[in-house]
């Protein structure tokens, strides 16, 4: 009898400590990891990308300065060809199963910057994103038509080509810059786009969701189907008019609204 | 004179693969990576949870089988809770600066699964998501209500209800999983939620994204301002009467369409 009143007791003090620890073994778990975001920062910069990319973060303006090394090492480093090609794959795979028709109205969109050129040079020089966004030297760079492709949406957009789809280029630069502009993409190995859409006079100031909505809007009612978008904002892929699927391309380094 | 041929034949060569690798100094990265993404599964893997966290991915059944330590490395060490962490400070960042009405309808959608609740436990015990879904044995495991609280959410939970937001879980499980999920979800912490919006009968075999934005665009017609939405899938977050901002959490063991 003595002994089954001790286990009863036992059972109760197992009981309540299990209850009372239930949440607060989970709340500690909190602190600790605030702990390491606020100590570690390949991890805090690791989850601040992982915001950045999903669109998490909302607008922001620079990178956070102890995330400067880690954003030169992605850019620079395997992760960002890697995290490329792995889209870049995705995005064919996609593509590979459309039916294309021979009315050559089967479309793909591609934004420029940071999705089919590059300019990680002109970022290298400016703190990859840590400085905030300067359009007067962003210009002068983009005057040099020097921007590398990035190879594997190089090799996605032939093959897009190649499989009968019709490329726009929808870029959020100024019609004052196609010449620079179409003078780099030839330089950098791309040719044969069906067109390219600059923002016009009545564009400036427009956020770049609305704009870009609007022009994709115009090629649907141009009787074009939209399979594909390319873009490494979210900005480009979203808003209205979309297309059947969206391929978001990383970009740790600005954000566009 | 045959020495001259053997000359020529290996400048032929040269040139032939110089001819073929001229594009091929940009293809050379492209087949480095490649290389690197065949080879070496942190890369691939870590490219493989970009995709699918920005939904690039598209649909997929299973995490791909050289990936499955590497989601029990990131699931159960510090990164998910980090990532977590991180996604649950941008939103209630966000949510300071809405302006709460007296009429209390400021509202925030809150997906359970991986968003409130961690199926953790269970995912564990089948391959962190190397098995594909299997119904049966979930439910099993959901009528258990055991499932421990996201931390990072409940905090945030709790927090947006102190700004006087209302909050409604709207989630994917079945009108006749109501009682287990309240108690699962009293028990791990979380009450005063202003509805439990489940899958009725008539919404079995309908796409999440379409559900849950049926359900969404209900509350919008009930006069809710919805401020924001959180969830760990797309589909909890996409297609039309979106909240104002959209708040991924991760979650590279499984995907609903």
């Amino acid at each position: 009898m003595e002994s089954h009143r001790f286990l009863f007791s036992i059972f109760l003090l197992v009981s309540f400590i299990c209850a009372s620890s239930s949440r607060p073994v989970i709340r500690l778990y909190g602190d600790r990891t605030r702990k390491f975001l606020r100590d570690d920062d390949g991890l805090y910069c690791e989850s601040w990308r992982f915001t950045v990319e999903t669109n998490d973060a909302g607008d922001w303006k620079s990178i956070p300065s102890r995330c400067r090394q880690f954003v030169e090492d992605y850019m620079t480093g395997d992760s960002y060809r890697s995290d490329s090609t792995f889209v870049a794959d995705d995005s064919l795979e996609f593509a590979r199963d459309v039916e294309v028709a021979a009315d050559g109205h089967d479309a793909w969109v591609f934004d420029i910057d940071e999705t089919l050129l590059s300019n990680v040079p002109y970022y290298q020089a400016h703190g990859f994103g840590l400085e905030e966004f300067d359009e007067k030297s962003f210009d002068a760079w983009v005057d040099l038509a020097d921007a590398p492709a990035l190879p594997a949406s190089l090799s996605l957009y032939e093959e897009l080509q190649q499989l009968g789809f019709k490329i726009f280029l929808l870029t959020g630069r100024s019609e004052h810059q196609r010449n620079v502009t179409e003078t780099n993409l030839r330089r950098s190995g791309y040719s044969n786009w069906e067109r390219l859409i600059l923002r016009s006079a009545s564009d400036q100031g427009k956020p770049a969701t609305l704009y870009k909505s609007e022009r994709r809007s115009e090629l649907k009612y141009e009787g074009y189907r939209l399979h594909g978008s390319s873009g490494d904002q979210w900005s480009d892929l979203l808003g209205f008019a979309q297309a059947q699927r969206s391929f978001k391309l990383p970009n740790p380094m600005y954000y566009i609204p």
